[in-house]
């Protein structure tokens, strides 16, 4: 059984009308929905809860994160975070989501500030330019989004380790809209698609991307310790 | 003319006298003494110095940052951290030396804590693993490090854009000791010898890897702003 | 059920007594006998077959093949190495042991010559370099092959999509002795230890480290037809 | 002197009065003479030259071959593609355009047959997703070509090195426009624009490109042999 926790901020989908009627539970509970299954167990985690919803205690309960936020970034602590980071480094994978790209862990964990260009309202089609990758699992070579904020180049992460697609933009615009990352031994990946206003994480594609994701970035290997070794003798030394 | 700072904390060489043997004047005007050249003019900056020799004037007129850092780690306040890293994702060149790979900088650019196993005295030979890269111009298939610290994996950083040495030792450790990175317009280069106690930046080996490293970090881009940028209107846009 | 195809060039077994006592039903048969499991059926293929028992029949019913030569390299038709080739761009698994990397068909994959240093008759200790990788699951941070051929570097393959493991070997070199490749949808993993006149097969880590690439090689997606693809209308076109 | 060799199939050119309108001397001639200044010299080779223009004395002579073919791919004869390939592996630059992905060399080089999707006559944006790559110096965010074939995703090669610039076309379709390699010591570089009935080679960001390219690509290293090289003793021997 892989343990997921959607963490939604939880705010646009309680302030806006507009949100509301797309998202009516929430985008956590709309992701957990389509997540959850015979071998997935899911459990949401928003802004509003102590801790963030993020404690020790559940953090070490979850094989994947999934993050998203966008208007609450300054709103989680530094020591939050700084926990998010310490379990990713750890193992447990991370699936960071839209405008998470601002996000204080997508900033910390990748050391830049994933700036980009953008612009609301436009048409996405998504092109899949690493067929053979896990994530891209059943997903045909390109898929469209009527409606999807545009997020444009350059975005200033570092090399990723793969891209498995690269957004195209009615408005003239392109994007590396999957990307994957390893830091220490978690597995990361960031996904454009899912402004809060558009029905994005209700596209069947999008739903069997991040299914393939959780597959993809469940822990394999654990690091007890953060911190450096001091070998007493060489490896050499048989005493 | 490319224009380097060479960065060092500048404690042991006051503290030990093994050290002040090795090094008399301080590793920064060893390396600053065998980079100077008509086409490379280096200037040093320490621990010491206000703003730890690291103003804004200064970053904006430096190509390439050299860092040397062990015991000083903390004493960097991170303002002068997080000045250091916005210079480097706009543009400037990062050079991180040995046991700079715990300083403040080369974490936060990295995302991660890089750490490694150690142990001290050993016998290290360099391999070279990536010959068609530049900064490898002129290097062997190998050299020798009659003594040096051992660092061995594994190390955690981010998978690196490429790998130019892999370091063996003698008492059994491998490591990956020269490894490049991509952070904004920035180009980072980890290179692993130089133990204080040691004479590793008087080999010439060690000496024309640091000067192709600076060759190859200098910028040929500038980020002006660190920001997302909003489109007004499409890029298709003609209007 | 992942089905599994061992290729042996099977020749040093029936021609040397000191490999016959080794592996006396061949390496394949050793490979096939751990590899065999309620989730992984194996079937064998050795040079002396018809079609080096390698049909197209045979390749199509193979999810992941794995390849061990050395002397008989030349005596593998050319048609069956673009056979081979071609099931893997449309998504076969490949894993080449050892002395594979001369191989007509690692050669063509990779588009160099995979030359190295070698000298018989050595002590390797295999690091893991990449410990969140799937092939790395279950493995120690390093385990020790008392007796191994030494393979050094510089391997001239092209730079690997991953470095999972890197040999120190007593004699003094270093190897990068497991890595990945991409090429068309197939899945590629290199893995240096095997030498014919030692027991490296029996080594548990060793199994593991081939059972983990049989997982992680098996494909996600097929690619039907090798060739360009014409586009009468753009896809922007709605009729 | 960097020393370059623009090779030409330099047939389109001699056969349709339109391309004949757009490149008078031939493609080959348009960029030597913009590539021509007091650091690079120029020489061209076409497909009707003896031995395609490419003897081992010319490639010898070579630091970056510059690669255009279409219609004539499969006369350039499987010697010559050998020794381009020798010749590249031992640390010759090769810069491959446009309808060069389906050259021998280039498809041996990756080991894939180097397929895509097409389309004639579209609208290209090419988009720099990698500003700090050497290539890419002096090119803005993005810059428009009126008038280009369509080539689109998934393109059938080995994961890149770096992937420096993305197209984006009007038709609706994205592709990995400018790609770097390395083979043996030998830097490749991929740039999809260049349809011979288009006057691409006269843009001006284009020709910067290749210009860049050129720099990028030149040796910085030679291999002098290709082949597996047999230590008599161990690198820890000192006798």
């Amino acid at each position: 059984m892989t343990k997921v926790t959607v963490w939604n901020e939880y705010l646009h989908e309680k302030e806006s009308e507009t949100v509301a009627a797309v998202y009516p539970k929430g985008i956590h509970t709309c992701i957990k929905d389509f997540l959850t299954s015979d071998e997935v167990s899911v459990r949401t985690a928003t802004l509003d809860m102590p801790a963030c919803g993020l404690s020790e205690e559940i953090l070490a309960d979850t094989d994947v994160l999934i993050w998203w936020g966008h208007k609450g970034h300054e709103r989680v602590p530094d020591e939050i975070v700084s926990r998010v980071q310490n379990a990713v480094l750890q193992g447990m994978g991370l699936i960071v989501l839209h405008s998470g790209h601002k996000s204080k862990i997508f900033m910390k964990l990748m050391g830049t500030p994933c700036d980009l260009l953008w612009r609301d309202n436009d048409r996405e089609r998504v092109w899949c330019v690493n067929p053979a990758h896990p994530i891209a699992k059943g997903i045909p070579p390109y898929f469209e989004l009527e409606h999807e904020e545009m997020y444009g180049e350059h975005f200033t992460i570092p090399t990723p380790d793969d891209v498995v697609f690269v957004g195209w933009f009615a408005g003239g615009e392109v994007f590396r809209s999957g990307c994957t990352f390893t830091r220490g031994m978690g597995k990361i990946f960031y996904f454009q698609p899912g402004h809060e206003e558009y029905p994005t994480y209700k596209n069947p594609f999008v739903q069997q991307i991040i299914k393939n994701a959780v597959e993809w970035a469940k822990p394999t290997a654990h690091l007890e310790k953060l911190a450096c070794t001091h070998l007493e003798k060489p490896t050499e030394s048989k005493n």
